[in-house]
């Protein structure tokens, strides 16, 4: 079969570490078996360069026709000045809701040759396996009124409004519960119920997908910031920790950050299965943003993006064997010791962006 | 002087912490010098249960009327069941709202005697001595509507309020850069301005109060996710950290947490200074919570809320000589070894709450 991918690369190192992930997609066409078409859009900050949105209908419709979107990263300095409404990261978000990508998957993962690289210690993370699954669709990011009103007298009023429906929950519950039966068989659910509103709903939502059809599944519920309290300190507790858009942001970055490997760690976010073909829409980015500070340098890590590929074949193409295979790629050539600048520690020889790209598809030909 | 106290135990390990601040209070008042009269009432699930409501008007009256508040806790699995508007946090939630205690300070900081206790790397939290600055009345915390509406058809819809005017976050603003002239002179304000209009708002206006008359002061802005990041890769870049209610709940928890010292971290809630008197309502509590499972062993760590009452000392009474004086037992009392439980390492003798609290009042007849 081929596959039509759209490569959105973005802003900053964005272009850098899409163009790593092109040498994975030129291997597997080589290869033989299921082969790949791209194509390639602006998005963020250089699709405002080029025509004032950020992003245009054009690559909207080609994020809709593609079996999946391949996404570097959005954003910097450059665009701070500009509308709210064009800023780049609303290319990001208008994919996101339009193609319905309501479940962020966020495994965060320590490599075995990366445990010294955290600030935290060995044995906390040594060996860390949990997937975050962020509801992406909705919350505080879509919900309305979202506004900023002149009140008079030099006063302003800003407001952010966090919305949930049962439906929304219930199928977030449900993957998780799904994706948790994969792995070790226990879901954490996070919200501020003592609080929030839509947290008493997320909780009574999730005990009752739960108990419809899930028991085997251990469920447990947490706090939010309790949550974030147990992720540093001893993160190996979770298996799968489910949360809404906003928290899912900040506890999967905060957990990204545990295993010492930010610019490792891949995310797929992904919509309902087609009624008619099964098939589900798809979003494939790395968790770090665009470093705007190293852009151009060839110090990015290209990890990241190309396991983001990596979950790509795996949850879009069931091309389970070629997932594996990239995986195994990249932790043979961090075994070898190759080590962009992020990873390196004193007295480690660094390599750029390209010689890491280009040593994990030399081990991929090696496997 | 004499300075009155009303002294609100709560639920769960509460009454056994507060028993020990009692300690030191009788310490203080035969010592000569300002003396302090106390009352007591009931809040959190105590109250509740006593009288259908989170806190009664009576004590609520009492609050007001007091010099300062002092906090245990409230919460626990007893009460998971009652009626949202009754629920035990809704009495710290008025609390905080009728007295206007919009400034909550939240230091990190890390004992040298518990340098290793902490799941980070000696290193990283070795000397941290950070303060998160926390908007306590406003946000999606108080913000309308608040509320789950029955939609029909088996689905609800649950909504939470994000607000904030210029005016709130002017004075956390202004704060914030008083408090950091005090310490190193740096300000991090964090914020989701790429996703929310209240972090636009925030950013413009803390931005502005900057300009005008605090420019000596380094400002920084971060998202607010970064800053989680930042927080567990090297917590020591920051002096003050301000940010809105939600975020600052979550990360000053994760903040907590690095330093290996939950059961020692302190917090004050001010309100602004009264017109006339110039004194500010306030309110001390641990940052800790009521921890159920240990309530009634002994098993509770009573630091966090005797530093909390050394925090009334120095804000509330201007006793800087006594808070220091509370300070430095606490640290000796650690240099000696003593452990509760939550500190033990292996092989480290055990004491209980009673007894800590007595090394520290004993410590105290030392100095
Ligand atoms: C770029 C930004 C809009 C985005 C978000 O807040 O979701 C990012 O932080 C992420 O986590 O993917
Ligand atoms: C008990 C709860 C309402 C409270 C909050 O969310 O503010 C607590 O977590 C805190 O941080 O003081």
């Amino acid at each position: 079969a081929t596959h039509k991918l759209l490569l959105l690369p973005g802003d900053g190192i964005g272009p850098e570490i899409m163009a790593e992930v092109k040498k994975v997609i030129a291997w597997l066409n080589a290869r033989g078996g299921d082969t790949f078409e791209t194509e390639e859009d602006l998005v963020g900050g250089a699709a405002y360069d080029a025509h004032g949105k950020a992003i245009s209908e054009e690559a909207m419709q080609k994020a809709l026709a593609a079996d999946a979107v391949i996404f570097g990263a959005v954003g910097g300095p450059k665009w701070d000045g500009v509308d709210y409404e064009v800023r780049p990261e609303a290319g990001l978000l208008r994919l996101r809701k339009d193609l319905e990508l309501f479940a962020n998957l966020r495994p965060a993962i320590c490599y075995p040759a990366l445990a010294d690289a955290s600030s935290l210690k060995h044995d906390v993370i040594e060996g860390l396996d949990i997937l975050i699954l962020r509801e992406l669709t909705g919350g505080v990011y879509f919900g309305e009124p979202k506004e900023i009103t002149d009140l008079g007298n030099g006063q302003k009023r800003g407001v952010d409004t966090q919305v949930y429906d049962t439906y929304e929950i219930e199928r977030i519950a449900k993957m998780a519960f799904e994706l948790a039966r994969t792995r070790r068989n226990k879901v954490t659910s996070m919200e501020k119920r003592n609080v929030m509103k839509t947290g008493v709903l997320w909780h009574e939502v999730v005990d009752d997908v739960h108990k419809r059809g899930y028991e085997d599944v251990e469920l447990e519920h947490m706090l939010a910031d309790a949550g974030g309290m147990q992720l540093v300190r001893w993160p190996k507790q979770f298996d799968v920790i489910v949360t809404d858009n906003l928290f899912g942001d900040m506890l999967s970055d905060v957990a990204a950050m545990l295993t010492g490997s930010l610019g490792m760690l891949p995310s797929a976010s992904l919509g309902a299965p087609d009624g008619k073909t099964g098939k589900r829409k798809a979003l494939y980015e790395p968790v770090h943003g665009s470093a705007p500070d190293i852009a151009g340098t060839g110090a990015a890590n290209p990890i990241a993006m190309i396991a983001s590929f990596g979950m790509a074949l795996r949850y879009s193409f069931e091309m389970v064997e070629e997932a594996d295979l990239v995986d195994r790629a990249i932790a043979a050539t961090l075994e070898k010791g190759l080590r962009t600048r992020d990873l390196a520690g004193q007295g480690d020889a660094v390599v750029s962006t390209a010689e890491m790209g280009d040593a994990i598809v030399a081990e991929l030909e090696n496997l």
